[in-house]
């Protein structure tokens, strides 16, 4: 049995635990986990139907035949051609496994388009999501799991430490010529593909959280927020530094690094099996509170991370789950000055039996290297 | 009145003829449509709600707010900030709207997380998709659309060629390392990133229409299907190509390179006004049936092309959509012979008064360049 037929037996006994009938998976991250199959969320009808008990089966357009069958271990592939009715197929499956009245748990990324679709095909039928079962079975990481996520966040500090290195170089670079850099550098380190839209936030735009770059110049004496990460064998690097390419920063910048830098540290140290996820985001708060920048850390400390960059545990006020060895998140606090900068700092971690231990280890400094 | 707004009215004219109280969007080519404003899907409720009378409101995280006054004329914007609820927020706007037992369309790729969401806090409403209308109002292209595509295609088109002239230095290389060749090359040219997963399938990984690339090294001699564009201005380029960087192609090749080709044009010319997207499908299917590879030509004719790269009107049997001026889809008609290889040729085209104009015209040869 290959580790992803193993992983669909454990989703199995997770669906009899919850008393869901079936999980509906469509191209995601948790069809990869089950059946080895991988590709990205298009407007053609693509499941697996993964049943509490028995063989699972695909419904999937007629040109995957051949992608299906080289990637996955299941062999039940139902094919349906363009010009076809693929609800046909569904139907079919549904009297198969004999889920016409059954509770289905679809694949929280599952477009409306499909789950109108279903609702309507199967109308019987009742419908919850998919999390129930899969969060979690991949919230704990195996250690080929941890292998790769490991590689990759060496690979993200690799790259950080010689993007820091370009000084002066990188005075005058647009944030998009940054941006470029650094992936074509994580492409020759051997990352498969950016993780996420690579941040490059200099000065004001590194007070947008989610700014990602544009073709702002860096200027001497800018912050720059630098967040990015590539995968390595399916699983993703992410890691931010928050760095001055040359010449002083502005006022208070120096102040604001250290408290976001104490923060994280805090926070980090705080990780241990037992301690809740909310527990971590309040130890990164507490910190920029007593600084007087409460108000200033507009987001979450953290979120998981594995198949997807951003999946639980959210470490997050009001998200109780314990941690446990295995676990993989970010700890990223952050403060952003609206017209001025941002800092913020991040590195992945993963449980350990003891603490945890840091998949990223660049220098946590803001100075030019 | 800007563009975005305007076609928010027409949405809102839309709403009013097809009988929906309000369109609830999530981070999709639809909500950039309608607001100016762009991210990716996430897992943060951030929706858009437009009602078929007054003013659209964002529920939005509080780390989004100043890069959605940037870009979004829209003025109501309600933040939520992590560790809140924001159905609280949702159930606020829809008795704002009276929206709680209405007919509301969501985006058509909003995700199952929460679609389910907005089922529970609005329990009385009831449910259609957001293309019912912006599918009408999307299809058909301004001048402004058509123009980034007809650039976003001259771009692609050059990459084409500049990559066909590789020639034997191509041979050797593994496939991933020529998609990472044409990467930068569009990036290079000034494409903004590229459209979609680049395609290199090279000998029998030509003959899996949906392969990207993987370790395979092109041999001399092999058909290789290149498949690629980049976005300009939003709009993204989509052209393919089946080519021969060196030696001698495999037996029958030819032959099934010239049907492809002959399919392609014989649909190409057909594009008018008045004509049924199914027509334009059968007109190449015709070709490719009489010479006897009917089975082999695996999936539809075409896709509409705009600011998704895949939307309506697909031209695929079943599809009776009258072509008007203004679309733009893909002609790309192909015959995949497993084990062996494929070929694929794509154009995009645009509807034009009396016909269609190609938005891409690189040779549609084999041969090297």
């Amino acid at each position: 049995m290959n580790a992803f037929e193993e992983r669909t037996r454990r989703c199995q006994r997770r669906l009899a635990e919850v008393g869901a009938d079936a999980a509906v998976l469509f191209p995601s991250t948790n069809l990869f986990y089950a059946s080895g199959f991988r590709e990205e969320p298009g407007e053609r009808h693509l499941f697996l139907f993964v049943p509490q008990e028995g063989t699972p089966a695909f419904v999937a357009p007629e040109m995957y035949d051949e992608q299906i069958r080289d990637s996955s271990w299941v062999e039940d592939v139902r094919l349906w051609a363009d010009g076809e009715d693929p609800t046909d197929l569904v139907a079919e499956v549904a009297d198969d496994m004999d889920l016409r009245g059954g509770h289905l748990l679809v694949d929280d990324t599952m477009w409306a388009l499909f789950t109108q679709d279903l609702r309507e095909t199967l109308s019987e039928a009742t419908f919850g999501l998919a999390s129930e079962v899969f969060e979690d079975l991949r919230m704990r990481k195996d250690e080929t799991e941890i292998d790769a996520l490991r590689r990759a966040g060496t690979l993200a500090d690799r790259v950080s430490v010689e993007i820091r290195e370009l000084g002066e170089e990188a005075v005058g670079m647009t944030e998009s010529e940054l941006v470029a850099e650094i992936e074509r550098r994580l492409g020759d380190a051997g990352g498969e593909e950016a993780a996420f839209g690579t941040i490059a936030g200099s000065g004001p735009n590194g007070a947008k959280p989610h700014h990602r770059h544009g073709d702002r110049e860096i200027q001497r004496g800018d912050p720059v927020v630098l967040d990015f990460g590539a995968y390595v064998d399916n699983y993703p690097g992410d890691q931010t530094r928050t760095v001055v390419f040359a010449g002083d920063p502005p006022a208070g910048y120096e102040e604001v690094h250290e408290t976001v830098r104490e923060a994280q540290q805090t926070a980090v140290e705080a990780v241990e099996p037992g301690v809740l996820a909310e527990d971590i985001d309040r130890k990164a708060r507490e910190v920029i509170e007593e600084a007087g920048y409460g108000d200033e850390f507009v987001h979450r400390t953290g979120h998981g991370v594995g198949l997807d960059v951003h999946e639980s545990p959210y470490i997050v006020e009001g998200n109780e789950t314990e941690l446990e060895p295995g676990m993989v998140f970010s700890v990223e606090p952050g403060i952003y000055l609206p017209g001025e900068f941002g800092v913020r700092i991040e590195d992945l971690v993963v449980v350990t039996d003891d603490g945890c231990e840091r998949l990223n280890d660049s220098p946590r400094t803001w100075e030019p290297l």
